[in-house]
């Protein structure tokens, strides 16, 4: 079978099984709704290749790969309430439809099912330094977050300091999942630190792509020009702002109530003045990369499917 | 020097070198804003005396007291929002000092800090188990913060639910930190379990005490009748409900703008009616219940403390 589709099966199998919590009927509905409706599973994903390229059986990467799914929709979730963001994955989000109370209190939960996930792997010593491992991750995504909430509120930030927020809320995940993946799947020094490279630098890249798939892409489950209604300090803006003299298009960026037509006025001015283009360029060098880093990796087929997920990174419509 | 004291100035150095983190300042001021403003310490300290009370050394048991610390405070932060209190120990809460936005996000930071502080527990075999029940024991106080959330909409609910409700909320928490302490002492399964079933009672009691020192307590940092206006089920509430045919006080319970005279009325009516006594009462059996479990222990100076514990839970002014 298709190596993927085997990882992503037993992914899905392994949330439905732990998260096997019933009562409270009204919060573990809020706990599952997002992470049983699916969803791109890309970090377990790579949690599981991570393993598979160092010479070990996925299988034993699949508590790690959960806990990493749970503390990111842990993430999405209070995300979501911060940001004042009513859809995800094209549905209500989690406190649009369960109320901000709930909401909270879900996003916990899911953190804390991380937690008890990732300890059920066996090897004690694996164990500590992952339950660690993911502490920490947990705690530069809460800084990252902090940037990203605070910058909104900013003319400009330097974009050394962007990419410090982007990796720390996003990249960083990605890291871990791939450092992690390697460590218990008994992968070498270099090995470890080969997947850590390639993992940060895949997550910027990702990251970087989204933000152009907020004002050019479709089929992102949430309304196209959000960043800019929010005034999100995206690679984009920070360009724009760089080298426009003509500030004009700055009262529409974080307009709450911007209509469609000024939407695309500020798109419509990205393309124009190369800002699009500058950040999918960016894009493509973290792939690229990325790619790089798995050069101290031996052939194999889930050394391959890293590679294609980093092309996909920046090829994605969604 | 006094064990206690030992104790609590180990717990108090403690707190602050783990916390050491300055930057995003705005974010790590939320996070130790409450952790740094002191606090009785009680989790940690029954954890630590746990700990002394199987034959081990206190400073064993110390990184899992501060994460017990830690969690019990993200609990508070997120509490707060969801209960929309605005004071907390006597100060604004973190959500009225900080804005909703970063205390969730301090709250969050606190949660992963707790994993990261435990995960320092240098046998690895103890650290995984002690990670594990962090985990399950946070589950557990989301569990209960839901039913409490819930059942202030609710009219009445069973008393045996009430009791559920803040094992979960309260209880666990007390038992887990006994229980931690005894196995980093290295305490025979006997002793863990006696330790296990003090923390539990305990914990009970120190709820339910809460509850009426809501009513006629002071110095607890916030004002009193808070439970009244937010229309908290709490024990004196059941035991009203059920004894009462006259129900015109309900008019009162859940009114968010009740004046000083109406929760006067109130008081006044739990008292007469013998609400109070009869929580009172409650708070007593459990507390006598947890000194009970301890004549499994040794005697020695750690087992007099935990009993004087006991005792203070059921006397206490704040």
């Amino acid at each position: 079978m298709d190596i993927i589709k085997e990882i992503k099966d037993a992914i899905e199998k392994a949330i439905e099984n732990y998260l096997y919590e019933k009562e409270p009927s009204l919060l573990y509905d809020a706990v599952k709704y997002l992470p049983w409706a699916g969803g791109k599973r890309l970090r377990p994903l790579i949690a599981c290749l991570a393993c598979e390229a160092v010479g070990s059986n996925f299988i034993k990467a699949i508590p790690f790969a959960v806990a990493l799914e749970l503390i990111h929709t842990f993430t999405l979730i209070h995300d979501d309430i911060m940001d004042k963001d009513e859809e995800r994955r094209g549905m209500p989000s989690v406190h649009k439809k369960f109320g901000e109370n709930i909401a909270i209190l879900a996003g916990d939960t899911l953190f804390a099912k991380a937690f008890e996930v990732a300890s059920s792997i066996r090897n004690e010593s694996i164990a500590k330094e992952i339950l660690k491992s993911l502490a920490i991750m947990a705690k530069e995504i809460c800084e990252g977050q902090e940037m990203d909430v605070r910058f909104e509120k900013l003319d400009y930030i330097d974009e050394n300091l962007f990419f410090e927020m982007i990796e720390k809320k996003t990249a960083k995940m990605f890291e871990y999942a791939a450092m992690g993946g390697a460590i218990i799947g008994g992968g070498s020094k270099n090995e470890i630190l080969a997947l850590q490279n390639y993992g940060r630098n895949l997550g910027m890249a990702f990251q970087i792509w989204d933000d152009c798939l907020d004002i050019v892409g479709k089929d992102i489950g949430k309304p196209i020009g959000s960043d800019i209604r929010e005034g999100k300090k995206t690679l984009l803006y920070i360009y724009a702002y760089k080298n426009s003299e003509n500030k004009e298009w700055l009262k529409i960026y974080g307009k709450e109530n911007a209509n469609d037509k000024e939407i695309k006025e500020v798109i419509k001015f990205f393309e124009d003045i190369g800002a699009i283009g500058y950040a999918k360029e960016k894009a493509r060098e973290f792939a690229l990369k990325a790619i790089k880093s798995l050069n101290e990796l031996k052939e194999c087929k889930a050394k391959e499917e890293l590679i294609r997920i980093a092309e996909f990174a920046i090829e994605r419509r969604k």
